[in-house]
């Protein structure tokens, strides 16, 4: 089977993406049976071609790494919007993976809902979307016979969403806590060995793990999106952004921590949902959690969910939380699901 | 689509797995569609009964539990052994939970031999006739169309081969480590705490996690059994337990255990594979794993596995790796699999 893809936002994911496709177009071939055509890529900032055939990945990416634009590649029809490429090509996969915005989930939403309409497949790892219009994205797939992946969404590659959908699928989960930040477990992580707030920050926008203007990450909202994400997803839940109380790292004090300590226990970011008279609860604030607690042991950018589940009890995945290839891996691993159960995944 | 299986094997992990069905044949129906009959079961100390109908599961339940045996029951026809009933009852799916046996496989080798020949599903959780004939095996049911699935001779239903093949889907694994033996994880944890090996042993046993004859766990063949599946499974290799390099626990003393401690180490009996000069090869001995490694951190009959790979890096689960729910659910999760992917799973 050969599939015709789109890439919507050809920024860090994007390319990662078209990455590990060029990397393994063979072994998806050897050993799925999985051929592929990247017949558009679409980027306001980085151009836009298309080109019914496919084009070469290798020069693509060549181009972009050499001059931060694919305009200059020979051949295709140029400068398409991402509105028109998803409406008007050969594409049957669309691979969005445009920047997240947690108020408006724009443009990553409309891309989506096009897609989706026109019958096409969508994987992202945009994490607005998702977060804010969950039900009705599934519920257009569904209509659609389509599939709609996002295991990009949590944890980058590290299968979350998957891992429970499939391999734990039959169970019951009552409950979800996970570190779902590494920036903050970064800077908890520093803390724990001695700096204070601000000079762990610093050393993380240093680092690379932090933005200049951090507060998407240090004030919880990247994890709130993502418990809001696997309440919905996983546990039934309804839940809008808004119902979700949300503290982040900021008011972490060296007395705070040095406290923590004294009672064998260490603060990490805690993202967590829970049942509570049969409603779906979600949370999102720092913690002290104890060294019983496998959480307790992740350090640095690490991430890891754990499941309270009827059967299994508690079963945990620890593994990357970000990255250009981890969670370009997601929209490969999300490729092959699609290939795996082609008109769509039942019962999700 | 409903489903006509047959479970052969009625011990705990088949009446496990037949409670599991009784318990969730409601959300299975209403979550993925899928619905069932046990047509069959076959037990030769338990009994056997065949009902092309469909068993009522309630009533064998109670009856295996009242009277440890399930001959009693109104109806159906009674006496048929594993293989007639393999291959004479309307099943198309057989069950497989008969006791491991390391050196012949047998008699699950001929029970999913037999079904897979005879155009059967097979779901299993018996770790001979796949740690010793994998290969054969997977082929069969390949040529047949069917699917053969074995989440539960890994880690019970902890998603140990099923998060490989589905979730990791894409990845190359170049490294599995893991701590795959509850018991003797149980007796090390204990060893840690100040027992001598003895008294560990004879606390696990008092606990039920130890036979009265503990060798299969405390000599490391267990944990080989799985580290050669995995090995075969997840890596391409084609190891013969006989290749696997085996250390058991019984020489542990307090002294190494003190040993250990003074360099911030433990001792686990550690599963691994791993690739040298382009061939897989797998070894289960005690390791001091140091404490910068989650696997130090698993206590008591926890188990977890750690999957070393050429996107993520290394990905941990960590979860039960025994019990008669927990193993249960592994074959309740590869009927779902086969449900969804009902022409066999695609590239495994």
């Amino acid at each position: 089977m050969t599939y015709n893809l789109a890439i919507i936002g050809f920024g860090t994911v994007g390319q990662g993406f078209a990455e590990l496709l060029q990397e393994k177009r063979e072994s998806l071939k050897n050993t799925y049976g999985l051929e592929f055509e990247v017949v558009a890529i679409s980027d306001p900032i980085k151009g836009s071609i298309y080109e019914n055939a496919g084009v070469n990945l290798k020069e693509i990416l060549t181009l972009v790494k050499k001059e931060g634009k694919i305009d200059g590649y020979a051949g295709g029809i140029k400068g398409w919007d991402s509105i028109k490429t998803i409406e008007e090509t050969n594409a049957d996969i669309i691979a969005e993976a445009t920047p997240t915005n947690l108020e408006s989930g724009e443009p990553g939403l409309t891309h989506i809902r096009t897609a989706l309409k026109r019958g096409k497949h969508v994987i992202t790892t945009n994490k607005g979307p998702i977060a804010l219009f969950y039900r009705e994205l599934a519920q257009l797939a569904k209509d659609r016979g389509k599939s709609l992946g996002f295991e990009g969404t949590v944890l980058s590659g590290t299968p979350a969403i998957n891992l429970s959908l499939l391999t734990l699928a039959g169970t019951n989960i009552s409950e979800i806590i996970g570190i779902m930040n590494g920036t903050t477990n970064y800077i908890l992580t520093q803390m724990d060995a001695g700096k204070d707030y601000s000079e762990a920050l610093r050393e993380a926008q240093r680092l690379g793990y932090a933005e200049t203007k951090p507060d998407a990450d240090v004030e919880g909202w990247d994890a709130l999106a993502k418990i809001v994400i696997l309440s919905n997803v996983l546990m039934g839940a309804n839940l809008k952004v808004s119902d979700v109380e949300r503290e982040g790292i900021t008011g972490i004090t060296p007395s705070n921590i040095k406290d923590a300590k004294g009672e064998h226990k260490r603060y990490k970011l805690i993202a967590r949902a829970w049942k509570e008279n049969g409603k779906v609860k979600a949370k999102v604030s720092p913690e002290k959690v104890d060294d019983g607690n496998i959480l307790f042991h992740i350090s640095g950018v690490g991430n890891a969910i754990q499941f309270k589940t009827d059967i299994l009890g508690r079963v945990t995945i620890v593994g990357p939380g970000a990255g250009k290839r981890e969670t370009g891996f997601a929209l490969l691993n999300d490729l092959i699901s699609i290939h795996r159960t082609p008109m769509g995944m039942k019962g999700v």
